[in-house]
């Protein structure tokens, strides 16, 4: 019997969620509309058919070891989604506990995406057999998980990892949390799309950014005009590596991590966030941590990155 | 028969050492002096015999489960103490397995005294039950013990937790590590000496200290000082709080800990560094962590306070 687990990945728009094996191959994977379902049971009865029907459609013989599930604000420790502001629940949500009732007897893990992604860099990605990493996602947001000891980094509260949160600088730019210079309002998509509107500011260089308003900018949009050698975008990289690569720094000092991964959005300019992030963090390391951490861009990102990430989940604990 | 430990504090002028049980109860304790032995087998040959000396002078029966052993830049990995500016013996010094020669089948564990205290403070002090505190030791720098999901952070290279290199400012003070704005050179014995004299420098004011030179200036009359109600040295506190509040509040966002504890010359200032440290740490705070996180003075701290780090090493392992 072949062993399996299912990864389900709870974004604000969509679920995704597949069968997957320890290997990575994944047989077999669908989504649920997550805002179709105002009422979060209906979205469990829902998502749990979905499963074992995908399950029943196996062609071979299967034991399920386990579910993971990546969802934003969730608490690892108590199996809760709290207050996510993109999902339609409001509130405090016991998902783990109403999800076994549909799959008793079968552990159920649950994190938020970054700290999933860290799992699954460590079960199928390049970070196989380190001990201690970190993985950026570099999305809309910067989020971060820590892996120490072979372990991940959850905390006393489940919110460990919140580097997008760590302070550049008490002056800077406002933060979606209600502070200032957040490591996020810089070295995220829309940090970086805050970034080339202060360049557009700064000089008057003509660029193929004027003619497009804040909305209208994407980082897919810089990213592709970085990989085409406009120096704007090669110079708002830079600036984002920049920032990037000195909070990186401190983060090093701290855990002392074997390699950091990029991850997300951001992480598909290559060179152009890898090597200014690399030259900004060796020059802000303490001595004894240079030239010892590497700077990779993550072998699992891509489009199963969510589902494969919140299936390493079970195989940490069930290899 | 009773279980013990010995522990093992290794520091540039003496070496102390003594035998602990797992309440914390020291049995007799003695000293060498480190720099009477440049070589450093003459040295750990002393060292051993004294401390037979004294396990043979217990007037009990007693059964060893280890030695803990607290040096500057400690491999804990390794067993190596390496290129430690304040001890006689320069390089890589292989000291666990020389060490091992004399007591051999007993475990022996070495980490620097930032990550024995933090073991201490599980071991015997407030930190009793807590899986995910840090020790903050406000020496003549500033060191750090983390501990996640109840096991000391090490890191690869097991130099996790040099929060006092962690950038503060990259245009601040000179720092011994040849860079800039290191947290050490603000919040640190040190630290707090410069604190002092940039108060000097920037108001008129009265001082007792203007009769003093740096050299002469010490953290324990500044401490003195702030506990007679002196405004200059309050100030000092107040601004060595302030750096040190915020930079908490990002190593709180990253690591997420119950509690964390203030060790060392500093802590000694009772309500004067507390206070500030504090109020300025959870203003800078993300909203999501303010009010969890505890900030509480070393219940170990004290003459004995290395050798009991030291000797939780082995308790980690060996309850």
């Amino acid at each position: 019997m072949k062993k399996v687990v299912v990864g389900i990945d709870i974004g604000g728009t969509n679920t995704a969620f597949g069968i997957v094996d320890i290997e990575g191959n994944i047989y077999g994977s669908d989504k649920v509309s997550t805002q179709a379902y105002p009422e979060v049971n209906d979205f469990i009865e829902e998502l749990c058919g979905r499963i074992k029907n995908l399950l029943d459609s196996l062609p071979f013989l299967y034991e399920l070891q386990g579910v993971g599930i990546g969802a934003p604000n969730a608490n690892y420790f108590k199996g809760t989604i709290e207050d996510a502001a993109n999902l339609p629940w409001k509130g405090i949500v016991f998902f783990v506990d109403k999800f076994k009732k549909y799959f008793s007897g079968i552990p159920v893990y649950m994190t938020n995406d970054a700290k999933a992604a860290a799992m699954g860099e460590m079960i199928y990605g390049d970070a196989k057999g380190m001990k201690n990493f970190i993985v950026i996602t570099l999305g809309t947001g910067l989020g971060s998980g820590f892996v120490v000891d072979g372990r991940l980094m959850l905390g006393h509260n489940s919110i460990a990892g919140e580097l997008g949160h760590v302070t550049i600088n008490p002056n800077g730019r406002i933060c979606g949390c209600g502070r200032r210079g957040c490591l996020e309002t810089y070295a995220s998509a829309t940090g970086i799309k805050r970034t080339v509107f202060k360049l557009l500011a700064d000089n008057t260089d003509p660029s193929e950014f004027r003619d497009l308003s804040f909305n209208q900018l994407t980082a897919e949009m810089i990213t592709g005009a970085a990989l085409n050698g406009d120096s704007l975008a090669v110079e708002a990289y830079e600036y984002t590596g920049r920032v990037l690569g000195s909070a990186l720094a401190n983060a090093v000092a701290v855990t002392d991590p074997e390699a950091i991964f990029l991850f997300g959005g951001l992480a598909r300019a290559g060179k152009y966030i890898l090597e200014p992030t690399k030259k900004y963090m060796e020059q802000s390391l303490m001595p004894n941590f240079r030239g010892k951490v590497k700077i990779l861009l993550s072998a699992v990102d891509g489009m199963n990155a969510a589902i494969l990430g919140a299936s390493a989940l079970v195989w940490q604990h069930h290899k």
